[in-house]
């Protein structure tokens, strides 16, 4: 959200919550924090839904902690939540912008955009591209082959994903190389504003919580990679190929299976990131926190 | 519909489409169609979901033809669909009544409910009963174990019959039971009104189709059942069951699966119909036809 | 066994056992002691397969006891096993006799005849038969939908429902008639052979069991059914109709799936029992009981 | 075969067949004609099972032909197979030697072997490896994740995965890297004799099937690798970590799962091959060739 803000060649017209990496109720409440820290104004938040399609609820407090976003001190909001369900501003939203206009960038489960797709399909061929955080072609973290943003509603991430709108996965495979590492924290610290400090400590949360629950030495950071995406392509590169969601796999459910024998068949409208440029990725996140600046509150 | 509408001891206070028998386009016209033929007035209806929630489409047209309603003739709708999406027009019922006061009597595939009830989780303790035509613990009539309101989306009935409200579930069990014999017909042709003449060209179309698809000497009826269970729980038998919906079978996809090896827990929120009381059912069905008479075009 | 021993109609030519109710050290003991109680002499006993294909091994202490079979008393066997394997027993039996005059009567699970047909696939076309003791087609006992004898192996029942020989599966649907009434039992004690009265003690031992475990006011025999079937088949009505074995269900693993919507076509190779004559059946038990007399050991 | 024939350090005890390539009538021819190419005597050579156990035959003549070892002209074979059944041949082969010191190198499906530990677990402890090829982390050939040994008999796979003896899977992930380059050829043409000639007609014939199939450049030799393991670890480099094989994905059926999470648990069973010397492994294939020499036949 923070890169998206901070970023001029991205508008960020709406944000939306859904249940994840903790219950809606928290990860609502940490949104219009984040927002708050940043300065975020004039964009609607809303919180869509509390539970998944199908499967039961699945939290990762290991990874974010009691609250979802532990790390940082999360001020009080400073605005509320707009009336209307994620759902209904996903739809209002993309039908009333111009066709091929509307990038939506899911970096938590997919339920709210696969229920809008359902309630309404003719902002499916209005979306320009479905740019999401999650899955992985070569394995997952919450099971052998599974992330967690897939498998915590499989079968909203299997409507997202065979929907005709053009779909880019930006997944565990690229996310890991993301690596904040400790010269990108310093970076990060020597800009001393408040959103900078922030984002420090979260990364040194997650640093902890990383190294503890995956053995990683260095966190990856996952969401912001998409929207670095969305940003510039040239920072993470993506090859088109069939992806599709398992749905009944007993080792592999929620993984999403890759189809690399064969070039992509025309037509294809998924792609994988599968590579990352990481100088290139980081400079655009301290140049979007340096842009964001010390926010009047 | 022309059962809920003709019976005094029901308030049908709004109506939803979903693919299903045939296309959302098709069904919706049909539902507007039979208003018309009943003189249903004042009561919303809306159109909801165009397809399942995972699976693809599947329509029958070997049972009701390729309107969907195939057998008599069909007049102009005397009114249009409300603007509402059948998913809000079903929370804004919820929510706008009584809690306790609305019952949910789905006839098709469970799409629209099992987004409401993702989309607003606050109906469903509001929710009086979902009472449902669909599935059966005895066999199927789509696959050898999967009746087609289920198989048609398994992941939205899996949702439906898994929420804490009470379900009760009319299937092919008793369904199989109602069957429109010559002499129903002939006392539903005595009436001589254009309701009950849709009604004998409806139950003739059903008659050959049925003989023709799964063997049938006479048609059974099925969405009356549930309806008739709404309005006098004595003619349709049910016992409280552990009921779900299977998944991912091979074999099984869509299977309504009921637990009777054992006296139903406490607080099983799920019955299963299980005897159908022929005469009172038809009774019932041509005493509403009576009291509908001859609507005022 | 006893009635396949005790019955003029049958000739036991050969006996092997399988892990399931206990392990295979323990119905491999049981058998023989069985053999002994009943005086049976000059058939090959062999042991077979100590786990199931795929699945875990999984027994039922909880209606057959720690032993196996719990209840009545257990002579030290008479005589020992066979030298051979279960698996080549039944193939050297199958390849030694005339075609067609071999049936098996699996009462366990299947692993030592899928076995036997994958090794040796002459053995299919010279079986008679296959009249197993399994399944069901209206529910299970060891879940909602499965019965024990498949379900600790399904992918073996896969393949012995599938294979090109002629399958009568004697299920739940007709063993749970096969009650051991009070008047049954006291037919049986009357006899006051060493025998009946192990029989008789059996009979106390699943009264208690069933009651406990399942509910039943008089316990069900089993096997016997299937024995009886092979004895006189119009003691268990059976009807052509296709079986299946689920093997992915998440509800229904190891459900024997029949499709009962349409006559069974041409050349369907799978029958299942649909009705059990009571008094005709208990009658063949006791006068094979007493055909058995008082073994001399 | 050739390379376990003609490298010192391995002593090639029994070869057995299974269903494949192609039939098991020609896999077993074809297995006898390239021993009589090599000169292989004195070693039994067994059929097995000519069929998976619960899916159905799937043979691979756009991949082999279909003789199932299209491209050299076979002769005729210069002996017979052994009487024995393969799962007798590998059950007595390892119970006949010191524990430890048999190794199972399966190169097609794995259904023999699964049959040898479910009919004599007591082979499992004896057994030193089982060094497979077959399977892959990283996507298939058959399927976008499965490779086609493992898929056309999934649950044998899954129970040789299982089995308590140490695997090595050798999958896809290194034998895509075993190409047959053209420097390849020339070196095994040179050899000229006619096992050699044999090879580099077999290879050109793949060539020209995989560049077909499934667009390789050179053709990836799968089954040497395996061997290749056997007799020298350092020319493929394998890691441990955990492998189970999906039984029930509607995508993913037949892949090899593994675990690269973390470093495999104490215990862990099975080794994947990750890395190849592909001028190493070439090597040893021409010096192999270069022993077995010009055969006296």
């Amino acid at each position: 959200m923070l890169l998206a803000h901070g970023d001029p060649s991205i508008e960020l017209v709406a944000v939306t919550t859904v249940v994840g990496n903790q219950t809606l109720e928290k990860v609502t409440r940490n949104a219009l924090s984040v927002a708050t820290v940043a300065g975020i104004t004039g964009v609607p938040f809303a919180a869509g839904c509390a539970r998944p399609l199908v499967r039961e609820v699945e939290v990762a407090p290991d990874i974010h902690g009691d609250s979802g976003l532990d790390g940082p001190e999360l001020p009080a909001p400073a605005f509320e939540v707009d009336g209307r369900h994620a759902v209904d501003l996903i739809i209002e939203t993309v039908l009333a912008h111009e066709p091929g206009t509307i990038t939506l960038v899911p970096t938590g489960g997919l339920t709210n955009i696969a229920l809008a797709a359902r309630k309404e399909p003719r902002i499916v061929p209005r979306v320009r591209e479905v740019v999401l955080m999650g899955g992985g072609y070569h394995g997952g973290n919450w099971s052998a082959t599974s992330e967690f943003n897939i498998i915590i509603d499989p079968e909203a991430a299997h409507i997202v994903f065979n929907e005709a709108w053009p779909v880019t996965m930006v997944g565990l495979d690229v996310t890991h190389q993301a690596l904040a590492t400790p010269d990108v924290v310093s970076r990060i610290r020597a800009l001393d504003t408040s959103p900078a400090r922030f984002v420090v400590e979260l990364l040194e949360f997650f640093g902890a919580t990383y190294l503890e629950a995956q053995g990683f030495e260095h966190p990856p950071v996952h969401d912001p990679v998409a929207v670095a995406r969305v940003i510039d392509p040239s920072i993470v590169r993506t090859v088109p190929v069939p992806l599709d969601v398992e749905l009944s796999g007993a080792l592999t459910l929620g993984m999403t299976v890759a189809d690399f024998r064969r070039p992509a068949p025309e037509g294809c409208t998924t792609s994988a990131a599968v590579g990352l440029d990481h100088g290139g990725f980081w400079d655009l996140v301290v140049r979007a926190l340096e842009r964001i600046g010390e926010p009047v509150r």
